[in-house]
């Protein structure tokens, strides 16, 4: 088990921010990385099926590659889907939303968080449940930016067009004497730039990926999973389009350059329909 | 479950840098601290004995204070004691050695890495075997520098014949050409200044404490065990003298006066004569 990858997957290209974390901190770790782009975005879509594709891919990588943990790396996925996968798989599973809260909460110092995020991760109420919990003095404000995904996905992070549509996603935030904001979609932190101009520098910006990474290093040491070896090897997978995957990923993992695999579709769901009896 | 304190654990007063540690990233978690000054040094005590002693502690604290999850705050009750007491307690129980091997893994540069500790703690050659297995390119040089136990339990933390005492067990360091230093005894960070100073400014000084709260951190997040409130408790005892336990809690926690109660062993003994039928 611990000779096995990590899987780690999202809607499409953002959880490769979480990715990257992971490889930072766990260098000789191997990792599997599905990027559902012929089904994003995730965020407008409902519970049921974002809870139906998370399975599907955690099927997929299990059957696969025998992943030994998985990280939904997805706001949106994590929390439509990270309880139910919790219970349904064998191995841990992590989400991005519980660190990020945490990271949140120990950052703020006037308890004002503001949180920006997909249609579905805000609709959820998660995020700020879950800042809530953790210290009652918190006030959250959040706001649905599911136009960021899209620029992201079209690799547009510093056009005027990109700087127009940030400043006015955000607009609603600024009047809230936030002093902290979660990134709570995994494309988001590919635009930090063009958020922090437009909140300030007073504004922290937190980036649950750093925090999942870090809860991925826990508790593969706690359960003595971590892989006894040097380098690391990591595979890609996306169901859109391997070159543009690759051009995505080549830009911002800024390393060894990646190959990513076409996956049809019907691979995922030949895997739900045959497990699902 | 959520509302339940933590539990720390140390042969005597080293493990309140931990519980430092976990008080500053956890505000809002009630804490219980066992010191057991009655007994220490742990370090040169068998692994039967000190598995023994770890076992008692663990009981009294489930049973009095109801612990959600346990830190053994002492390398030589790790070493001794962590695989057993996870087994054997329905609660989480967490030790320094893996966090602190990670995090000395992630620090060093020339992968040349020394690990001053406890002789109980050395013998155990847990810390090079769990560095190695995190990346095996390191080579690992242990030190067992017991007296530095003493000099913090007799708050001796920087007179002439401290510095000297420091001088003599580390010098067996100083041609190894290490660039990371893993204070491998929760009580030696009390000496940092002096370890410091001897080591020079080249090697990087790594207390486990700081990685072992970030690990209580996950835990708790990872299964929803964090408390949902505002403020916090701590609780402390020692099964030594209380008003000297005071005196070098207040001098190293710098907060709330700590006021100590004290255990007489025959708590801990009684407990165990009971339960272990």
């Amino acid at each position: 088990m611990q000779n096995s990858p990590i899987g780690l997957m999202d809607s499409g290209v953002g959880g490769l921010t979480v990715l990257k974390k992971v490889q930072r901190l766990l260098p000789t770790e191997d990792t599997v990385f599905l990027g559902d782009q012929a089904r994003l975005p995730y965020g407008p879509r409902t519970v049921a099926e974002v809870t139906k594709f998370t399975r599907q891919i955690a099927r997929f990588l299990q059957r696969e590659a025998h992943i030994k943990m998985l990280v939904i790396a997805c706001n949106t996925a994590t929390a439509a889907a990270l309880t139910t996968m919790q219970k349904e798989l064998d191995i841990p599973v992590v989400g991005v939303i519980a660190p990020g809260a945490r990271a949140a909460t120990q950052v703020t110092r006037n308890h004002r968080i503001g949180v920006i995020a997909t249609t579905g991760t805000v609709k959820s109420d998660q995020y700020r449940q879950t800042i809530l919990a953790k210290d009652n003095r918190n006030t959250v404000v959040s706001v649905a930016c599911q136009d960021l995904v899209t620029l992201v996905e079209a690799n547009d992070l510093t056009s005027d067009h990109a700087k127009q549509v940030v400043a006015t996603d955000l607009a609603p935030l600024l009047d809230q004497d936030i002093d902290t904001l979660v990134m709570g979609c995994t494309h988001f932190p590919l635009l930090r730039p063009l958020i922090q101009e437009v909140m300030g520098d007073q504004v922290t910006l937190v980036d649950p990926g750093t925090a999942t990474a870090n809860m991925v290093t826990s508790l593969l040491d706690y359960w003595n999973l971590a892989n006894p070896k040097t380098g690391s090897s990591a595979t890609y997978y996306t169901t859109g389009n391997a070159a543009d995957f690759n051009n995505l990923a080549n830009h911002w993992l800024d390393q060894t350059p990646v190959q990513a695999m076409h996956l049809p579709l019907s691979e995922l769901t030949t895997t739900l329909e045959v497990n699902d009896k």
